[in-house]
């Protein structure tokens, strides 16, 4: 009898050389796989909490930091779905520009810019519009949710999907780390190039989810609801500014449960696995050894030890924004640098987008000509 | 008593030192009025026939020849609202940049350009956009009539409105020639002016529409309905390129009434009434002094005339669309010259609305960032 450990290595390469063969014949039929690349983007909402970056920006910079090919985008067009105070958003583009860069983002390894600085969001998402319907941008469960209850609905709100959809194209991304809220979005995302592929040709790759990993942090006060910034009890919410004292108030009079011993339960005891889970993310650890570290400890002990950890992994973060939040000037050479390497992609893509659906008379002109002054 | 003529310059006189003071005492507040100029679109739907040209082109070169500061746009990013093939989209916009010269626009003294080749047509338009309402599109009257019997309303039949609106303010334009059928569409741009103008601080004039003397040419095979090159009979329609024996062939064959003698009477003799238009707008001579001079004249001996007047009109526009087509470089060249001048305009306005709205970050960082350095 063969042992299963000698089985397989002949079996994988059985599989892997039919698998060569089959590329071999269909060499033609088959396109060279899609260059992996991250996009993600986020809103200019001024500052955040920790649920925000445990959830998705520290997530970025783990993507960056794996050596994944990555740009992130501070989508300051999408805030204007419901048109902000001009100041407020501006000072919120360099303050979520400061975050980024304090939480980890590497301008020189990452393309970190800003939307409105790249004309062709825009271009993609009139010409992307075109390719869909009305109906489908009705039944997009976000749409739902949040028009239900008003009277006057902002056309932004019904089309940013279409917006958001474009971004993502724009840099033929093949991954985009989402929330699990937005996994129906990406779907538009999704079947819009689809769309575009089987009208003009392969021109968008089909992008895949990267879903955070349901690490949503709950409410400290209310651990069914989940954190959130707009929660008019300050305490239900670390924020990234938050100084050390804070940290610990917050913490400590964060809402557990009767039972003093620290065990994860998400279900069952959401306050101590709230906690948990924000000392398993800051402190790399799984969640089995930190149960298994406090042992003998009660939820009171515990709180103490979450917010060292806290605090520890919050304070370069907290000094690194200070000192750039101080710095505008560098700020805005970075969003720039960001924004020029962005556009020269965005240009590719919009001429060859523009080609291919016959808006280039003048180019093509131009190429007909040089044809004719050459022969 | 004193003669008419010599008391209304008095009264005139006082009128106007009463404006002028008003403007000595408002000076500051009533701000300078907006320089007139003119904007106007067409889509690159191929050849264009004689209702077309009568009715939109030869108004847009009779303002140019008044001097007026015109500009003129082949919106091909419209035609995508129900995407066409794009060899044939490619192929109309070369052929309606050869017509609209051949038709006398003259790009020394208009600004004539492609509308994808301006980035921040797509770029307003998301802005404006965010200022209005889904009821506000869904009431337009043409989006109305043109999504009744349709199952699955393409997006961009909804939105073109909003870019329509985006490609007059891009230009701060004034006055719009526009057809009878576009005023309402036209007030979507006012109230979206009116709209930013109050949110952000003056911005954007109040344009107004010319409107083309309802002279709506009728099917020469049925005067109850317009002229329409969609029309399944080819005699109802004369196209611009069509040779000198076909439009007598036409005109010939058009459909008049029981009577013989040439008068004018929309209503209850609209075919030959019809005609005493084309005739009236292709000779420059008022439709009386043409009743007058066909007095004697039965209809079939009138329709002589007009056919010679209409040959005459177009032999040398289609002499030069026959000379501009075989020349797509310089064609190109015009499109590219034109769409740079209307880049340095269009760029101008985004900049200036991004700076109102706040998505400058980057620039108001650089300001900033000059001012401490200098300092």
């Amino acid at each position: 009898m063969f042992s299963a450990k000698r089985v397989l290595p002949f079996l994988l390469k059985s599989t892997n050389s039919l698998r060569q063969q089959n590329r071999f014949l269909s060499a033609e039929a088959k396109p060279a796989p899609w260059p992996r690349k991250v996009f993600s983007g986020v809103q200019p909402t001024g500052a955040l909490h920790i649920g925000n970056y445990l959830g998705a920006v520290k997530r970025w910079v783990e993507l960056q930091e794996a050596g994944e090919d990555v740009t992130y985008c501070i989508v300051d067009l999408h805030s204007m779905t419901i048109p902000p105070d001009p100041d407020t958003l501006r000072h919120n583009t360099l303050q979520m520009t400061a975050t980024l860069l304090a939480c980890g983002i590497d301008p020189a390894r990452a393309t970190l810019f800003l939307q409105s600085a790249v004309p062709q969001h825009a271009e993609l998402s009139w010409i992307l519009g075109c390719l869909t319907t009305m109906a489908r941008l009705t039944h997009l469960p976000q749409y739902k949710e949040k028009s239900a209850n008003m009277k006057e609905i902002p056309l932004g709100l019904y089309l940013y999907p279409v917006l958001q959809a474009a971004d993502i194209m724009l840099y033929k991304a093949t991954h985009v780390p989402v929330g699990e809220d937005q996994i129906q979005q990406l779907q538009l995302a999704q079947s819009l190039a689809r769309a575009f592929n089987n009208k003009y040709g392969r021109t968008f790759p089909f992008c895949e989810t990267l879903v955070n990993d349901g690490s949503r942090l709950k409410s400290l006060r209310d651990p069914s609801k989940k954190m959130s910034k707009s929660d008019p009890d300050p305490k239900s919410c670390i924020m990234l500014i938050d100084p050390a004292d804070v940290v610990l108030e917050k913490v400590k009079k964060s809402v557990t449960d009767f039972r003093s011993e620290v065990t994860f339960d998400a279900k069952e005891r959401p306050g101590v696995s709230n906690l948990i889970t924000i000392h398993s993310l800051v402190s790399g650890k799984p969640v089995e050894e930190i149960c298994r570290e406090a042992v003998g400890k009660n939820t009171g002990q515990y709180k103490l030890l979450v917010a060292e950890a806290l605090i520890e992994h919050l304070r370069p973060i907290r000094e690194r924004m200070e000192r750039y939040t101080r710095d505008v000037g560098y700020l805005a050479d970075v969003i720039e640098e960001g924004s020029e390497r962005a556009r020269a992609i965005a240009e590719q893509t919009i001429d060859e987008v523009k080609e291919k659906i016959g808006v280039d008379g003048l180019r093509a002109g131009r190429r007909r000509r040089n044809v004719r002054q050459e022969s």
